[in-house]
């Protein structure tokens, strides 16, 4: 179903040196799927994660919090799928303790130096003896190449896997940028149930790196949006090994920094469409961009409005151009002296509406030629301002319903 | 498909003293179909309205709000299913005053003395030369029994008609509260594509009327949910014809005053609950109340997130008791400071979680019990201060979209 989304290949995805990744079966919740992964991180490597804003957030998240804040270097990531572990109280917290614990005493690290990551099932215990006893094996697969099966690693109701690479010269040593990500439902702004993992071999100076993964989530995870529920357990993890042999990147603004910049980026907003185009049920990609408002942050609520508005994703579903419902959603986002005699739409080069009344110049058939692409851009002017801002959705089909209603079965 | 819901019968539906209404076929959209109805009001009646808080009003809307502030007195209402006159810019008011005009010059009374509202397709053109055809013919069938009539002329998507009735006696004398409304999609807080019509017989002092038709709508209307939509077109309208002969109501605390508002309440709630029972596609009826919020106002915003996810609603119509969603969507209805270690969640007497985690006592055999039912409970303690609130849903399935993708066609 995923909307021109092809899976990875594993020749497309550059090793990362100074970073190891072991895949195993744990049976955490389902046989014969792979549901353990572990990432392994060689001495010095830089790490900065932002998470979930949902005041639920599971056990995994508060513990990646309070050992990001530790301040003590990170050397492992270890990543379950089946089973959230959020909604599980304290008891969720001591499981959760208890992987980072044993993984830890595996690597002869602190298990402060361990960041633990879970999604699946909501308000079930987490089978934490199954996850410990399968880090054995998940330690001894680890390999530098084992990208393609991370990415598989980490699915639960995604149809694709999700990775990217890429590579840039930072005076004049190639660098690799290489990530991947999980999530098709409960997508939303501030994160979803979506993680993501990229990795670089660049050398960034460490005080840069919590600034860049909030930087590269707000232009990426941050903007897309499925069915409108932030999840308990959203993570975007961001990883420098330093390994490369480049002069460390210090400030942004250098020719090395803005390349380097430009390929994580890159990176991270692949993976977040990827998410959106397996966004569950979906069959097409959307595009919602909001123009002439008086900050981004007006552009963004009507664009997420747009993107939230169950009867606007249904009528892209059907390929219907019922585009009067995308000029509700403007006028329901909260804007509260929004003035719809300013107000045009297109659907992408096509002027659908203008100061708030349909345009002369419209034609049903141009619309209905649009609404049957795979690939659409929603363009709407607020025309009281110059600020815009993006967001990237997906349409609301039976499929969404089938796929939320059969989910635990 | 209508959870619960009976259709009216003529003989249940008392007319109301001073009003006549009059349903016919006008051809707006489709044929065979009654998309025209007026209410005609004896002079001396009072009347009230809210509408949706939507920036992108429709013209009627418009139109309403301004006749309703001229302080003319208010003596025919003219209602058009198929094209909602919204998003149809300058040209839209001048097609609804067209029709307001019309209806004038046959009552022989001011513009502004008309209320008009419509239903339908967004962003198409009205046919008010269709409808101010039709108008002769309306007012030539007005009788004071044509509830039933019109509780059909004002549907859409509804599957079922909505009209409910009740007497009440006012220092003696027999006093009537009937009303109708339609909705089916597009239902949420601050009105829906939701149009309600309350009647009585009941002598109110015009003073009280406008905060009347507020705490009427607050309490009923400005509860329910559907799909998150809020409507161009949501009106909700208070009649007081003045009738009766009892002393008029001056205050709401005197016997006669309680007495009569309990019956506009009841009367109220029925009807847009029965527009949530008649959801699009519903299958299931849920109550969402908050306790234990430090206001009213964040208890509504976490009963909102509950009832707008998509993954609960999903997870109601699979009747699967995948109740970690309804925390996940407490957690991000936006209460910054919410402890998740305070929460606990019952399913109508099933407790389910207890401090943010899962109640040692709860089975999955009863939540599956509970999630069987067609009518549901959700109760969630915020356990940070005294105050509840209280929001009716559905819940979310295949034939949703079905007829959103459809409805057009």
């Amino acid at each position: 179903m995923a909307v021109n989304l092809l899976p990875p290949q594993a020749g497309d995805l550059h090793p990362v040196a100074g970073l190891r990744i072991g895949v195993v079966e744990a049976g955490v919740r389902k046989a014969n799927r792979k549901d353990l992964t572990v990432f392994l991180l060689d001495p010095g490597a830089a790490v900065a994660g932002v998470f979930t804003q949902n005041r639920f957030c599971a056990a995994p998240v508060q513990l990646c919090r309070s050992h990001l804040a530790s301040g003590q270097a990170i050397r492992a990531l270890v990543i379950n799928t089946g089973v959230a572990n959020a909604g599980t109280g304290a008891q969720g917290l001591l499981d959760a303790q208890a992987v980072c614990t044993a993984l830890a005493q595996h690597l002869h690290i602190n298990p402060q130096q361990v960041l633990p990551f879970s999604t699946g099932v909501i308000m079930e215990p987490l089978p934490h003896e199954r996850i410990v006893a399968g880090l054995p094996a998940a330690i001894a697969a680890a390999q530098a190449d084992h990208w393609l099966q991370a990415s598989h690693g980490i699915m639960t109701t995604d149809t694709v896997a999700k990775a990217f690479s890429v590579q840039v010269m930072l005076s004049g040593v190639p660098v690799t940028v290489t990530g991947i990500s999980k999530g098709a439902g409960m997508i939303r702004p501030n994160m979803a149930t979506m993680l993501g993992f990229v990795a670089t071999d660049a050398c960034i100076a460490p005080g840069l790196m919590d600034a860049l993964a909030h930087d590269l989530a707000e232009a990426s995870f941050n903007r897309i949006t499925v069915d409108g529920d932030t999840s308990t357990n959203d993570s975007f993890i961001v990883m420098a090994t330093q390994q490369a042999k480049h002069p460390t990147v210090t400030d942004w603004s250098s020719t090395d920094g803005q390349a380097l910049r430009s390929a994580l980026m890159q990176v991270s907003r692949q993976l977040a469409q990827a998410i959106v185009r397996d966004g569950e049920g979906a069959t097409k990609f959307i595009t919602v961009t909001v123009e002439g408002g008086r900050d981004a942050a007006e552009c963004r609520q009507v664009a997420y409005a747009i993107g939230h508005s169950p009867l606007v994703k249904t009528a892209f579903f059907a390929s219907d151009p019922n585009l009067g419902r995308i000029l509700a959603a403007v006028g329901y986002a909260g804007i509260a002296d929004l003035d719809q005699a300013h107000i045009d739409l297109y659907l992408d080069d096509v002027q659908v509406a203008v100061n708030g009344g349909r345009s002369p110049s419209y034609q049903e058939a141009d619309g209905q030629r649009i609404m049957q692409q795979s690939e659409i851009t929603v363009r709407v002017v607020l025309g009281r301002g110059q600020a815009t801002d993006t967001v990237w959705t997906c349409d609301f089909s039976h499929e969404y319903v089938t796929i939320n209603a059969d989910y635990r079965s």
